[in-house]
């Protein structure tokens, strides 16, 4: 049977994601991994979950596991509503801030329409503007077209690690209203900050135009596929229609356990051990890519979030060199895969949240070497 | 500001659900309501979720609270694959069959494209697909274009109750191989049967073109948003690469208990009494409307799942009818929600599945009452 012609014109360009993929080939316990963006799984509070399961069916009985309102328990909106000083219907939950980017692609994004990013940007991003065809432009080279929204990670930016200034942001919400774009700011390490200061938040530049999505990933735990929207009614409440044939709702009890969790402090008691433990993680990693790493790498130096990026000398090709890091045990993702245009052969991305701290060492030596001996 | 700009093509396309409309609009206790689809709470199996959620926990540890693979945990998949009798690379997790439907749009469906469905059908699915643009065409009136695929949901038909005979699906198959289009069987409430014998599904009479879509919804708990495709590999793979972008990965803890529940063989002791329950509920249901229903008035007699489906003497309009029922204190939905064209006004959908069965003959009664009155 042939099955091309059953296929939609979307599927022609989906991608894959070549995280996903390495993640099928390799054990990931098996080598030293700055692969993914996986948390430490140390910082998940299993105990807390462990109570807070029984405290869930104790409080909500069986409403726990029924099915619940599309824009999320109110217990949860309300939580973050308190916690971001927004009122309750600029919240709609996210089953996964994933989902945030697919439903605000799908919500503003017709075939051919301009997406514009920053050039490094998010790999989940890139698979989802392509997979509805959006025309992807880099913020240094914006085009004639207006943009239907930029999509940016102004904290602590996955792949590159860097940070937004505030009159980088006051120049992109400047330049926002004055092309009439909407800004898509995905926020999902903004809470993981291990040194400097806050800069405010796009939605609090511009209210009026930003949709803020929030993540519980990397603050309570990534196996509940939970996030968040903050953002104007008028626009909500199309992503409001458009969830209802999405999923119905997001997971019922996990939004309860999250409600409790954000709700009693005990996630921000928990956040304080993930930041010591993450900052620790970093100034190691920084220390030891001085330490080995030949003369004519750079790379970034990270407020906070999961990542740095390294930048190998000109005539490297990251894409190239990865079999045979892998071979060696070490594992990195190629830069070029968060450019749009693929561009950028010799970067890579770093991550240096997973990894436990007594195996960064190896890691990073292997990794130096295979870089030397190239 | 004027967001009307933003928004898609597909944005003009989008249904609200009149059914989620009217759940924002009363309290469900506060009446007696068949309006829903929602399980009796009280087959939830609230003490084994407490005992799942430790043992997984114990198992599992960190892993169920990580990122998970994109296709669904391995030992989810297993059960699935082993409880209906499938090679497990068939079955893929997806965050509730509602997004089953979903994916399958996105990855088979072009704006325009024709998809076939019965009439009445699922609302969920009506949703689904004109929020794509697709152009809906029912069984009976199939047209001359080419079909991508035809929706059907055999079993306990939401919303008419009623079950696809072995000869409606044999030609059902016949007339996709003919004329070379998909089957998506959307399979709920298959393992909620009443009385008489279970037909063969329409993926073991035509594995290689059909989708078929399971929930744990119905036999578990719908708060855990789990359900499955199982289907032919080359169009899995596609769902798979789209489902990346959709959500990363469907929710690892719940995925983790649903398969100890199903795995263990408490589901199905779970499921007995699920039964038990339910077909006692329909029974009443059919006695009640026996009962009270005036001349004129006929119903579906459903061997399984949750719903049946009344038509009321040509002449009626459940629509209009519905503002003094809900002011009586009883809900249903309109039938004519499930038509693609919006026909059918003199019929209703009712639940029997919610509504504690001792509040029965008191809500069918004051519905009866409305219907005379009118």
């Amino acid at each position: 049977m042939n099955y091309g012609d059953f296929f939609s014109e979307d599927v022609g360009a989906f991608m894959r994601s070549p995280v996903r993929e390495i993640f099928k080939k390799v054990d990931l316990a098996s080598i030293y991994s700055f692969a993914g963006g996986y948390p430490d799984a140390s910082t998940f509070p299993l105990d807390e979950v462990r109570s807070l399961s029984a405290r869930v069916l104790e409080k909500y009985g069986a409403k726990a596991l029924q099915y619940g309102a599309t824009q999320g328990v109110p217990e949860l909106r309300e939580v973050i509503a308190k916690r971001y000083g927004v009122p309750v219907e600029n919240v709609q939950i996210t089953t996964s801030s994933q989902q945030g980017i697919d439903v605000c692609t799908r919500v503003f994004v017709n075939p051919g329409d301009v997406i514009l990013t920053t050039a490094p940007t998010y790999l989940g991003a890139l698979q989802s503007f392509k997979s509805y065809r959006a025309e992807i432009r880099t913020l240094d080279n914006p085009g004639g077209k207006k943009p239907k929204f930029c999509y940016v990670i102004p904290d602590f930016q996955n792949p590159s690690g860097e940070t937004m200034s505030l009159e980088q942001r006051e120049n992109l919400v400047a330049l926002a209203r004055e092309r009439d774009f909407l800004i898509v700011e995905d926020s999902p390490y903004r809470e993981l900050r291990y040194s400097g200061e806050p800069v405010p938040t796009l939605y609090s530049l511009a209210p009026e135009r930003t949709l803020h999505l929030g993540s519980f990933s990397k603050i309570f735990a990534p196996g509940f596929r939970l996030g968040w929207i903050l953002g104007p009614g008028p626009l909500l409440e199309q992503i409001y229609v458009c969830k209802q044939s999405l999923d119905l709702c997001p997971p019922v009890f996990d939004q309860y356990m999250a409600a409790e969790f954000m709700g009693s402090g005990a996630l921000d008691a928990n956040l304080q051990k993930s930041i010591a433990l993450y900052r620790a993680k970093r100034d190691k990693m920084l220390s030891l890519l001085e330490k080995y790493m030949p003369e004519g790498v750079s790379w970034t130096h990270p407020e906070g979030g999961l990542f740095l990026f390294l930048t190998l000398p000109d005539g490297f090709d990251t894409v190239a060199l990865y079999d045979r890091a892998l071979s060696a045990g070490v594992a990195y993702v190629a830069g070029s895969f968060f450019y749009p245009d693929g561009s950028h052969r010799n970067t890579m991305r770093m991550n240096f949240s997973f990894l436990d701290a007594s195996r960064m060492e190896a890691g990073v030596q292997l990794l130096a070497e295979v870089i030397k001996n190239h």
